[in-house]
């Protein structure tokens, strides 16, 4: 179990420098093609015209409309998150222009909400359960920080602690106050945020009440839901366990409800564990995150399988076809498992966040830059595409965010140590304690596990290069300057290579990758009978372009006699950008094969057929048509 | 092919006495339990009262409100067909009183239902698509032949001639008269029986009449609905396949919509191809039990896989747990395939008439003969019961009529022959030409295949007997008076054993039976990697009662190194009144050998576990379980 206080520091993503050929050019996409994209379609639905405040809207609004703002200030983050490690004169003109906007829309006593501003201000806190206001507010308030920190203007962030002033006004314990909060958890973390941002301890205090007062009874959404003449019986998600406000967070024993709403509040135990040295918040983090992790998560990192709820529903429930497993749900795993990674750099957050980063995440984004899943399924028929923009935007600008600000999830330092988490071609310029360190890492990192490190600072020193092993990576080599060492990894599944270093030290670190045949735990009842294949980080699939006229859900791979192997390992620079493609077989019975018989007592031969496998990231960006990473294992 | 006119006339069941354990038990409890529960619930549901015409309804009325006077023909027809066999005073009486309702309720005009009588006049022959008249007054014909047989009083048969004539005087070709259609199939065949009752050849060509106009342009159903006020486009069904009235019956090449309705409507047009001598119905029909057998029908006989039309969908759809298979459907299915056998003696209509009658037929009934299934489906997680009664009661009643009249699928006579078409310890009073011929059949059938017939003559006669090689048997041997007889089988299936017959001659037919695995076709993707167990006429389960402890859905079955064999063959007098179980291996990993993770990349040793499975009627007739039809096959 993590220990508090942390003992690892993030890194921001200011101080690393993709130079790879797999990432670098993601990045550059995302500013030159992503960005402005979301932009257009922001404008195009109305959603930047609104803080003119100017519009009508029929009552009661569409929910989509009441939190129209958040898309906007996810956008605005993801925009200044680039500006900060990129220059782009027309974007920044944007985005003040944005900010005008913001700070025009915003009420005099520090309220920001477009929709009940300009169309419903009676309306204003009636329904924390369901109405998002905190939700929008606490997305503006982490635009606001990341816009303080690109331009080094306060005129964003001044109007949202005015924001933060006047929430902390309306709800805290206080005589006077009222006793909610938000439905949608967002506002909590956005409060840490701001929290460092400013040295206000009053926001910090205020995202503790929030996390302390949430799911006590008598229960605040009963109260607000009578007072609106509503019954509190009929509230369409039947529970609160929807907006984990069912019982307090520290007496909640699995990962319910929606995956992206507990996904951000888990974020802020995390973060209340650091801040307030509260090992009982980790402790709730670690118990979800074994609920999590070892009985509700896809194989990408995808998570929250149902669609009626964008959430959780029991243990083992993981359907393939029909996975919802929501792009924001990913990203909102990958922000809680970086917190946790901080504590005591287990790699098991730094797995998970591989997991999802490569697989999960990356899917949910088309290599034009100017499509997004909502849903990553791991099996398709043929009919489940990216889309340009959705009813419910919520993903797209997040995907952008995270895009802009990927190096924050590749490095940590820490006392005497640095620590490399993930791996890409980069340059990282760190800190060890008060001195410079600088690491300069070429790898191709997904495509094979050689990662060379030249480590780069002023005068010699002695410190710690923390290197993780990956769950996956059963063999390993490690050397410096080409002599090996030999290391074996620590309990948290890190090499620690300790020495004076010297500049130019050249580390050689070796990840054996193989290809990996994996079974899902056989109380899965979905994947019974069933195998996907891996190579490293990588999640493979098939596409039915790759293997023209076979249905994918016939074929069948032996994984004994058949199947794939390293053998079929090859580098393809003529296909999807080029990637490493997994080639294999398996058997198939066609119909002529078997004839017209419904049922036979006596088997029928398959016939061998070769399989092409791409990874799943990968995966809908050519032809259209049927899609599957469980494939069916063969008995015969 | 079958050609017509058919070659094999069928036998009544009143010509058939059962001897044996197997039937004989069951048809008892059909008179004694069956029959009187049924009635106790027509009377409780106010379904006998309804004749009266003194009630009041909510209008519009829900759909089974109008029709509810068919479940009263039903159990009528079933309580004759019981009386023509077994006398049963208090079941006699009644009847007759029934019968002096339904008398009573008849309009002057012949129109006979209480709905439209007493509570909605107005709208009398409005709706024939969706508000089945037709099909309750063809139900009642079915029960007044049925009582004019059993009681040789035509009352109720005369008053049904006025309904047809009624009818006959409505709808048709002719001037004056409307070229409608009832929605739900029924009247047709039964219009054939009425005629087959009275000679009037009238009644034939009404038959006649609605299967040609069936389907036709310009759409009577359009017509109606736009009289009504209705916009055709708003049907619920969204098109007339539901009904098959897409298309003329003769233009259609696959069984679609509601599976019950189909099965009636082919019935009508086996009946056609007989009487008319129009080889062009038996063409329909051959090319629609193509592809239902070929692939639409459950391995239990079981059709119609889905809830929302109690239908058909596409190919090679049968899913297993969430199987609809009606009651009502395999009971048409039975019918239809009892007519189709007629004409040329072709064992597949035998065949599927066994796989019905012994698995998705008689599942649909409880050992105590009080409780119905009214979906069949081949798993069940546990929440599937029998229950005593439905709103919708079609089936109870449909499966009592069976079991009350069920000699007639088990011999026909044809010119120079009699036919065995199934077998059951039973005596069979037929005739060949001119003189009776007795059939004195022991056997202990379904438990196994030794069927030992003695021929019961006044003189010696040469005639044929023809005995059914079921499709399942394989090997089989033939004995007359202890000497062997060497036959193969002819192209229809049937063993023709032709000789001068003597009083007292002795036929020893031994089909052999063996466990057999079984296979669905590959393209049917909700059994793929799945096998199920069969032996002789019987599909086998398992049932979470035998296996305590164990979810079935994780058992897997390796059919090369263990599963189930002719050595586990056991029959258990202990056990649902006496059954052949089948004792077999399987294995299963458990919770503990796999451990926390949710995925591994090798193998976890699964353990060996003891497996019982019973036959699939007998199942949810004692402790309440899961019961799965289809096991996993092991790759391990």
């Amino acid at each position: 179990m993590p220990s508090t206080p942390r003992q690892l520091e993030p890194v921001p993503h200011t101080a690393v420098t993709f130079t790879d050929t797999f990432w670098a050019p993601r990045i550059e996409r995302n500013r030159t093609v992503t960005i402005p994209h979301i932009y257009r379609q922001l404008q195009e639905t109305g959603r930047i015209a609104a803080f003119d405040l100017n519009f009508e809207r029929k009552l009661p609004a569409r929910i989509v409309e009441i939190f129209s703002d958040s898309d906007v200030a996810k956008w605005l983050e993801a925009a200044c998150l680039s500006l900060a490690t990129h220059p782009d004169p027309q974007l920044a003109a944007q985005v003040e222009a944005v900010v005008d906007k913001i700070i025009q829309a915003q009420a005099p006593d520090g309220y920001l909400n477009t929709h009940f501003t300009a169309a419903d201000p009676a309306m204003r806190w009636k329904n924390l359960r369901d109405w998002h206001e905190m939700y929008c507010m606490g997305h503006m308030m982490e635009a606001a920080v990341a816009h303080a920190a690109a331009t080094g203007s306060t005129r964003l962030l001044d109007a949202l602690c005015r924001t933060a002033d006047h929430i902390d006004a309306t709800f805290g314990r206080e005589e006077g106050k009222r006793r909610g909060y938000c439905g949608h958890p967002e506002i909590e973390l956005a409060l840490i945020k701001l929290y460092h941002a400013t040295q206000n301890p009053r926001y910090l205090e205020l995202a503790n009440y929030f996390m302390e007062e949430r799911g006590t009874q008598p229960h605040y959404y009963d109260q607000e839901a009578r007072e609106r003449g509503d019954d509190p019986a009929k509230y369409w998600a039947k529970n609160y366990e929807y907006c984990q406000a069912h019982l307090p967070l520290r007496q909640q024993t699995k990962v319910v409800g929606h995956a992206v709403r507990a996904m951000y509040l888990l974020c802020a135990a995390a973060d209340l564990a650091h801040e307030k040295k509260d090992a009982s918040w980790l402790d709730t983090c670690d118990r979800l995150w074994q609920n999590l992790v070892n009985r509700r998560m896809y194989l990408t990192g995808g998570i929250g399988p149902a669609y009626h709820n964008e959430g959780f529903t029991e243990d083992y429930d993981l359907p393939d076809e029909t996975a919802y497993a929501e792009s924001c749900a990913t990203i909102g795993l990958m922000m809680w498992a970086e917190r946790l990674l901080q504590f005591d750099g287990d790699r098991r957050f730094a797995d998970v966040i591989e997991r999802g980063l490569y697989n999960g995440f990356l899917s949910s984004i088309s290599f034009k830059g100017d499509a997004f899943f909502y849903e990553n399924p791991l099996a398709s028929k043929g009919g489940h595409h990216r889309q340009a923009f959705f009813d419910c935007p919520c993903c797209p600008p997040n995907i952008s965010r995270v895009l802009a600000s990927l190096g924050s999830y590749f490095y940590s330092s820490s006392q005497g140590g640095v620590w490399v988490h993930q791996f890409a071609g980069s340059q990282a310029k760190l800190r060890v304690d008060d001195f410079p360190v600088n690491l300069a890492v070429e790898t191709q990192y997904p495509w094979n596990g050689l990662v060379k490190i030249r480590v780069e600072l002023e005068d010699p020193r002695t410190f710690t290069l923390h290197l993780r092993l990956p769950g996956w990576c059963k063999n390993w080599s490690l050397k410096v300057n080409d002599e090996v060492v030999d290391l074996k990894p620590q309990a948290n599944g890190y090499l620690e290579l300790s020495r004076r270093w010297q500049n130019g030290d050249l580390v050689r670190y070796d990840m054996e990758m193989h290809v990996v045949t994996t079974w899902a735990h056989p109380a899965v009842s979905a994947l019974r009978g069933r195998i996907a294949l891996q190579r490293g980080p990588l999640v493979y699939c098939l596409e039915e372009t790759d293997q023209p006229g076979l249905d994918l859900g016939r074929i069948e791979v032996n994984t004994r006699t058949g199947g794939f192997s390293d053998a079929g390992v090859e580098m393809r620079t003529d296909l999807l950008e080029g990637v490493v493609v997994l080639n294999g077989s398996g058997t198939l019975t066609p119909d002529d094969a078997w004839g017209d018989d419904l049922y036979r007592t006596h088997r029928t031969d398959s016939q061998p057929v070769k399989l092409l496998a791409v990874p799943y990231y990968a995966w809908d960006n050519r032809a259209t048509g049927q899609m599957r990473v469980w494939l069916r294992e063969s008995c015969s």
